[in-house]
Protein backbone atom coordinates (compact mmCIF):
# COMPACT_ATOMS: atom_id res chain seq x y z
CA UNK A 1 0.00 0.00 0.00
CA UNK A 2 1.29 3.20 -1.28
CA UNK A 3 1.54 6.33 1.05
CA UNK A 4 0.02 8.59 -2.07
CA UNK A 5 -2.76 5.53 -2.03
CA UNK A 6 -3.20 5.90 1.35
CA UNK A 7 -3.12 10.05 0.98
CA UNK A 8 -5.66 10.03 -1.62
CA UNK A 9 -8.21 7.88 0.45
CA UNK A 10 -7.81 10.35 3.54
CA UNK A 11 -9.03 13.21 1.06
CA UNK A 12 -11.57 11.38 -0.36
CA UNK A 13 -12.97 10.24 2.87
CA UNK A 14 -12.66 14.11 4.49
CA UNK A 15 -14.59 15.69 1.32
CA UNK A 16 -17.33 12.98 1.50
CA UNK A 17 -17.63 13.21 4.85
CA UNK A 18 -18.75 16.77 4.34
CA UNK A 19 -20.35 16.38 1.06
CA UNK A 20 -20.83 12.92 0.10
CA UNK A 21 -23.66 9.93 0.60
CA UNK A 22 -23.31 7.74 3.55
CA UNK A 23 -22.62 5.19 0.77
CA UNK A 24 -20.15 6.71 -0.59
CA UNK A 25 -18.57 7.20 2.28
CA UNK A 26 -18.99 3.33 3.26
CA UNK A 27 -17.41 2.33 0.26
CA UNK A 28 -13.80 3.08 1.11
CA UNK A 29 -14.13 1.07 4.04
CA UNK A 30 -13.34 -2.83 3.40
CA UNK A 31 -16.13 -5.33 4.92
CA UNK A 32 -15.91 -5.41 8.56
CA UNK A 33 -13.89 -2.86 9.09
CA UNK A 34 -14.16 -0.92 12.47
CA UNK A 35 -15.20 2.35 13.58
CA UNK A 36 -14.92 3.95 17.07
CA UNK A 37 -15.46 7.46 17.37
CA UNK A 38 -14.76 8.95 19.35
CA UNK A 39 -12.52 6.37 21.16
CA UNK A 40 -13.93 5.22 24.18
CA UNK A 41 -17.84 4.81 22.07
CA UNK A 42 -18.86 1.61 21.17
CA UNK A 43 -17.03 0.04 17.88
CA UNK A 44 -19.06 -0.33 15.24
CA UNK A 45 -18.20 -3.19 13.10
CA UNK A 46 -20.82 -3.89 10.24
CA UNK A 47 -21.80 -2.19 7.29
CA UNK A 48 -25.17 -1.43 8.87
CA UNK A 49 -23.85 0.83 11.34
CA UNK A 50 -21.48 2.40 9.48
CA UNK A 51 -24.03 3.37 7.09
CA UNK A 52 -26.05 4.35 10.65
CA UNK A 53 -22.92 6.57 11.67
CA UNK A 54 -22.41 8.31 8.42
CA UNK A 55 -25.83 8.98 7.80
CA UNK A 56 -26.31 10.84 10.60
CA UNK A 57 -23.98 13.72 9.51
CA UNK A 58 -24.85 12.77 6.03
CA UNK A 59 -28.24 14.24 6.76
CA UNK A 60 -27.52 17.67 7.93
CA UNK A 61 -25.95 20.99 6.41
CA UNK A 62 -21.96 20.96 6.68
CA UNK A 63 -18.72 21.40 5.41
CA UNK A 64 -15.16 19.76 6.25
CA UNK A 65 -11.81 20.75 5.62
CA UNK A 66 -8.02 18.52 5.75
CA UNK A 67 -5.59 20.38 8.43
CA UNK A 68 -2.78 18.15 7.70
CA UNK A 69 -1.95 14.28 7.36
CA UNK A 70 1.23 11.85 8.52
CA UNK A 71 1.41 8.46 6.74
CA UNK A 72 3.96 5.65 8.15
CA UNK A 73 3.25 1.82 6.82
CA UNK A 74 -0.39 1.23 6.59
CA UNK A 75 -1.77 3.74 8.87
CA UNK A 76 -2.55 7.39 8.80
CA UNK A 77 -3.30 10.04 11.10
CA UNK A 78 -4.91 13.06 10.24
CA UNK A 79 -6.68 15.96 11.61
CA UNK A 80 -9.89 17.10 9.96
CA UNK A 81 -12.71 19.50 10.78
CA UNK A 82 -16.22 19.36 10.41
CA UNK A 83 -18.67 22.63 10.78
CA UNK A 84 -22.51 21.85 10.88
CA UNK A 85 -25.18 24.11 10.90
CA UNK A 86 -28.25 23.35 13.09
CA UNK A 87 -30.35 26.83 13.10
CA UNK A 88 -29.01 29.94 13.82
CA UNK A 89 -25.68 27.96 15.39
CA UNK A 90 -23.03 26.46 13.81
CA UNK A 91 -20.99 23.91 14.86
CA UNK A 92 -17.11 22.92 14.69
CA UNK A 93 -15.71 19.44 15.88
CA UNK A 94 -11.93 19.03 15.12
CA UNK A 95 -10.98 15.54 15.12
CA UNK A 96 -8.14 13.68 14.46
CA UNK A 97 -8.33 10.04 13.12
CA UNK A 98 -6.21 6.97 13.41
CA UNK A 99 -6.69 4.76 10.01
CA UNK A 100 -5.21 1.48 9.10
CA UNK A 101 -5.65 0.43 5.69
CA UNK A 102 -5.63 -3.25 3.87
CA UNK A 103 -3.69 -4.05 0.54
CA UNK A 104 -6.42 -2.91 -1.28
CA UNK A 105 -5.95 0.57 0.02
CA UNK A 106 -9.69 0.60 1.84
CA UNK A 107 -9.55 1.11 5.29
CA UNK A 108 -10.00 -1.41 8.08
CA UNK A 109 -10.20 0.49 10.71
CA UNK A 110 -11.29 4.02 11.78
CA UNK A 111 -10.10 5.50 15.94
CA UNK A 112 -11.17 9.01 16.09
CA UNK A 113 -9.51 11.15 18.96
CA UNK A 114 -11.31 13.82 20.11
CA UNK A 115 -13.38 14.99 23.32
CA UNK A 116 -16.31 16.93 23.43
CA UNK A 117 -15.80 18.87 25.88
CA UNK A 118 -12.45 20.32 24.32
CA UNK A 119 -12.92 19.32 20.79
CA UNK A 120 -16.35 20.30 20.07
CA UNK A 121 -16.94 24.11 19.77
CA UNK A 122 -20.24 26.44 18.57
CA UNK A 123 -18.81 29.19 16.25
CA UNK B 1 -7.46 5.99 33.48
CA UNK B 2 -8.42 9.67 33.57
CA UNK B 3 -7.20 11.49 30.44
CA UNK B 4 -4.71 13.55 33.48
CA UNK B 5 -3.20 10.46 34.07
CA UNK B 6 -2.59 9.60 30.40
CA UNK B 7 -1.19 13.13 29.78
CA UNK B 8 1.19 13.35 32.53
CA UNK B 9 2.49 9.75 31.12
CA UNK B 10 3.17 11.48 27.73
CA UNK B 11 5.00 14.39 29.47
CA UNK B 12 7.22 11.96 31.10
CA UNK B 13 7.76 9.89 28.12
CA UNK B 14 8.81 12.89 25.98
CA UNK B 15 10.98 13.85 28.99
CA UNK B 16 12.67 10.50 30.00
CA UNK B 17 13.60 9.78 26.07
CA UNK B 18 15.04 13.32 26.28
CA UNK B 19 16.78 12.94 29.44
CA UNK B 20 16.01 9.97 31.27
CA UNK B 21 17.45 6.43 31.01
CA UNK B 22 16.00 3.06 29.11
CA UNK B 23 14.99 1.81 32.10
CA UNK B 24 13.30 4.56 33.05
CA UNK B 25 11.29 4.93 29.95
CA UNK B 26 10.75 1.25 29.51
CA UNK B 27 9.14 1.86 32.99
CA UNK B 28 6.24 3.06 31.78
CA UNK B 29 5.22 0.43 29.46
CA UNK B 30 3.02 -2.58 31.01
CA UNK B 31 4.77 -5.83 30.67
CA UNK B 32 4.06 -7.27 26.82
CA UNK B 33 3.63 -3.94 25.19
CA UNK B 34 4.46 -3.48 21.73
CA UNK B 35 6.83 -0.64 20.31
CA UNK B 36 6.41 -0.37 16.13
CA UNK B 37 8.63 2.82 15.49
CA UNK B 38 8.42 3.86 12.79
CA UNK B 39 4.90 1.78 12.13
CA UNK B 40 6.15 -0.59 9.23
CA UNK B 41 9.21 -1.58 11.13
CA UNK B 42 9.24 -5.16 13.07
CA UNK B 43 7.06 -5.07 16.43
CA UNK B 44 9.44 -5.46 19.84
CA UNK B 45 7.03 -6.79 22.56
CA UNK B 46 10.11 -7.90 25.22
CA UNK B 47 11.11 -5.98 27.96
CA UNK B 48 14.61 -6.60 26.28
CA UNK B 49 14.19 -4.98 23.14
CA UNK B 50 12.01 -2.55 24.68
CA UNK B 51 15.61 -1.51 26.26
CA UNK B 52 17.86 -2.03 23.31
CA UNK B 53 15.56 0.50 21.23
CA UNK B 54 15.21 3.16 24.04
CA UNK B 55 19.03 2.49 25.12
CA UNK B 56 20.04 3.22 21.38
CA UNK B 57 18.62 6.69 21.88
CA UNK B 58 20.06 7.41 25.49
CA UNK B 59 23.04 7.08 23.99
CA UNK B 60 22.88 9.98 22.07
CA UNK B 61 23.26 13.68 23.01
CA UNK B 62 19.94 14.89 22.62
CA UNK B 63 16.40 17.16 23.66
CA UNK B 64 12.98 16.38 23.27
CA UNK B 65 10.14 18.74 23.38
CA UNK B 66 6.48 17.75 23.12
CA UNK B 67 4.11 19.72 20.44
CA UNK B 68 1.00 18.46 21.31
CA UNK B 69 -1.15 16.18 22.49
CA UNK B 70 -4.99 14.69 22.06
CA UNK B 71 -6.63 11.97 24.55
CA UNK B 72 -10.11 10.54 23.91
CA UNK B 73 -10.29 7.12 25.92
CA UNK B 74 -7.40 4.88 26.27
CA UNK B 75 -5.27 6.58 23.85
CA UNK B 76 -3.63 9.50 23.17
CA UNK B 77 -2.21 11.22 19.89
CA UNK B 78 0.94 13.84 19.98
CA UNK B 79 3.71 15.10 18.45
CA UNK B 80 7.33 15.90 19.64
CA UNK B 81 10.51 16.32 18.25
CA UNK B 82 13.94 14.57 19.46
CA UNK B 83 16.99 16.36 18.29
CA UNK B 84 20.23 14.39 18.15
CA UNK B 85 23.66 15.76 17.95
CA UNK B 86 26.29 13.82 15.99
CA UNK B 87 29.59 15.85 15.61
CA UNK B 88 29.17 18.87 14.06
CA UNK B 89 25.10 18.21 12.79
CA UNK B 90 21.84 18.09 14.32
CA UNK B 91 19.24 16.33 13.48
CA UNK B 92 15.65 16.48 14.64
CA UNK B 93 12.83 14.07 13.76
CA UNK B 94 9.23 14.82 14.54
CA UNK B 95 7.20 11.96 15.00
CA UNK B 96 3.39 11.67 16.22
CA UNK B 97 3.24 8.89 18.73
CA UNK B 98 -0.25 6.79 19.08
CA UNK B 99 -0.14 5.09 22.67
CA UNK B 100 -2.83 2.54 24.30
CA UNK B 101 -2.84 2.67 27.99
CA UNK B 102 -4.11 -0.02 30.53
CA UNK B 103 -6.42 0.52 33.44
CA UNK B 104 -3.19 1.00 35.46
CA UNK B 105 -1.93 3.76 33.41
CA UNK B 106 1.32 2.33 31.80
CA UNK B 107 1.58 2.35 27.95
CA UNK B 108 0.61 -1.06 26.54
CA UNK B 109 1.05 -0.16 22.77
CA UNK B 110 3.02 2.38 20.39
CA UNK B 111 3.20 3.13 17.25
CA UNK B 112 4.85 5.98 15.55
CA UNK B 113 3.63 7.44 12.81
CA UNK B 114 6.75 9.10 10.80
CA UNK B 115 8.16 8.54 7.33
CA UNK B 116 12.39 9.04 7.46
CA UNK B 117 12.09 10.82 3.99
CA UNK B 118 10.39 13.90 5.76
CA UNK B 119 10.31 13.80 8.69
CA UNK B 120 13.81 13.56 9.34
CA UNK B 121 15.87 16.93 9.07
CA UNK B 122 19.64 18.08 9.33
CA UNK B 123 18.79 21.30 11.38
Amino acid sequence: MSSEKIRATVESYVELVGAGTAEAVVDLFAEGATVEDPIGADVRSTRESLLEFYGAIAGLERSTSLSWVRIAGDTAVFEFSLTTAAGDASFQVTPIDIMRFDDDGRVVSMRAVWDPATDLKQI
